[in-house]
């Protein structure tokens, strides 16, 4: 029942990943036509604008919840929602709980940056976070591109208002020393306007400004886009030019298009999540459902598990 | 001295914009070749990498505390500087100071949106705010608009993570609160992702968020009509294409290049002090003295000072 868009538009996306193989059970009310998919039934809906930890509780049946509780219970491997971000993370908190040793779960983000992809972490979980916090969120970033992007040794940056060490607000200016100290591959701060020209294998901040980030980022790519479109359009000769880059332009467009990712993890749980865009598409669900499915083969919870305590322990020590 | 592309470059911006009849004055070391434009020699240089209260303390005579201090003695109506903005807000605080009743100089740059310029106000002097500090940025940020934007009732909204008011960290939680109480007109929170679509007349923001915000714009505006014209240029239907499109390119290009406004306003001090960018071109730096002359032609620091002790006034009552 997540998602701006309604069940169908959900279920098109289930169906979509479905067809590979890959075994989605749908959480709804009973009467949802899933179009054949396996369906529990839930009587209850989270709404977008409900206060996540109140809501939680409250709502036990929701489909939200219910399929919190089912990877919480070992019922299924991953959840995916394009529900309430929020109240993913509570349900997720409450039914799924936390990997030992984790103070905060954080959300990550692949950033389509040109020279390499960039884990944004944390992309909104934390609105307000302590250094030690971002310290963690630096450590499961980590495990995340080594484990997943594949990268050996993963260049950690803290998202910052200039590159200098003292360039900063107390938060950033605080965990830089603790990042400089946690045996990552930290190499200090990086500025915004780096981000998509690919700043960093892991760009740490917290959930506020991450979320601040990435927001502007597909804002501003889908807004120039669509004013160069206007401008090509507005007069023959460029629509003629228009004609001619547009497979050039959809390459662009479906490279650094948020649907093809689709979801971000939600990290630092025993179990996996993956929250979807508010406003997915069912190609943005199907994808956010196939991450869901590559993260359970590529054993990400269970790699964050082996690896993080020690991790943490050590960045605490 | 200020500009990462050395005096040369500012040099010559100052002669395009002293060509219009403008009355620059340079201030650097006693034998720079100015071309003709007057000096005032300054021996000490603040660096990129100084702490500027200590810097501009212990560097009365460097080129940047000189030109604000001219500022503060009525000497000069507005300075301008490519230098280290902390630097320029240190030496403002000390030798403009501030207006009455303003507790933070605040940086409003504007953004080219396409609806309508917006102005993001703090851009970056205040790394660290309370909501107090936001909603006199607010002020600020709308006397700005009404006056040199010539917006009437200028629309305020908060730069935050949702737009429902319970969305936001701490700092955004109470500063909607402040903003819903001050008089203002007041419409909400804004996400970032509408920012270059045109969120509103005036988006207030802290001046890390601010910087972040502004930084990933620019940088995601050039990378990604970087990588459009890679993506053209690999085939030579796109060639055909890029060059048949060149003019709209560079239309838009033009209107969001941040040379086009070459600087920001540092509002809330009693002269008027005008950023540009660290590494402007001659064309920035000219674009920066233009903003200047025109916020002395329209007397902003005036209006700001006949009006905004009243706002400020009434927003603490």
């Amino acid at each position: 029942m997540g998602g701006d868009r309604g069940p169908a538009e959900v279920i098109a996306g289930a169906l979509e990943a479905s067809g590979e193989g890959i075994d989605v059970v749908l959480y709804g009310p009973p009467k949802l036509d899933t179009q054949g998919l396996e369906l529990v039934a839930a009587n209850e809906v989270i709404e977008m604008h409900e206060k996540p930890a109140d809501a939680v509780r409250s709502k036990p049946d929701s489909s939200l919840v219910a399929a919190c509780r089912a990877v919480g219970a070992h019922e299924a491997d991953a959840v995916v929602s394009g529900g309430n971000t929020g109240a993913m993370l509570a349900a997720g908190l409450l039914r799924i709980r936390r990997l030992p040793g984790v103070l905060r779960p954080a959300i990550a983000v692949v950033v389509p940056a040109r020279s390499r992809p960039s884990v944004l972490i944390d992309s909104g979980a934390n609105a307000d976070a302590r250094p030690e916090h971002l310290v963690q969120f630096a450590h499961m970033g980590s495990v995340f591109a080594e484990e997943i992007l594949e990268v050996l040794n993963p260049e950690v940056r803290l998202l910052s208002i200039g590159e200098e060490p003292e360039k900063g607000n107390q938060l950033t200016l605080e965990t830089y020393g603790l990042l400089a100290a946690s045996g990552l591959n930290f190499a200090g701060n990086t500025e915004a306007r780096d981000l998509l020209r690919g700043a960093a294998d892991v760009v740490v901040t917290d959930g506020f400004t991450g979320n601040i980030a990435l927001k502007l980022l597909e804002g501003t790519i889908g807004e120039l886009l669509a004013e160069l479109r206007e401008e090509i359009r507005s007069t023959a000769r460029g629509k003629l030019g228009g004609l001619l880059i547009r497979p050039a332009a959809r390459r662009l467009r479906t490279r650094l298009d948020p649907d093809t990712y689709g979801g971000a993890y939600l990290l630092g749980l025993r179990g996996l999540a993956v929250v979807a865009h508010g406003n997915s598409s069912s190609r943005a669900i199907a994808n956010a459902i196939r991450l869901a499915a590559r993260g359970v083969e590529h054993r990400v919870v269970e790699r964050l598990g082996e690896r993080l305590p020690d991790r943490v322990a050590s960045a605490r020590s």
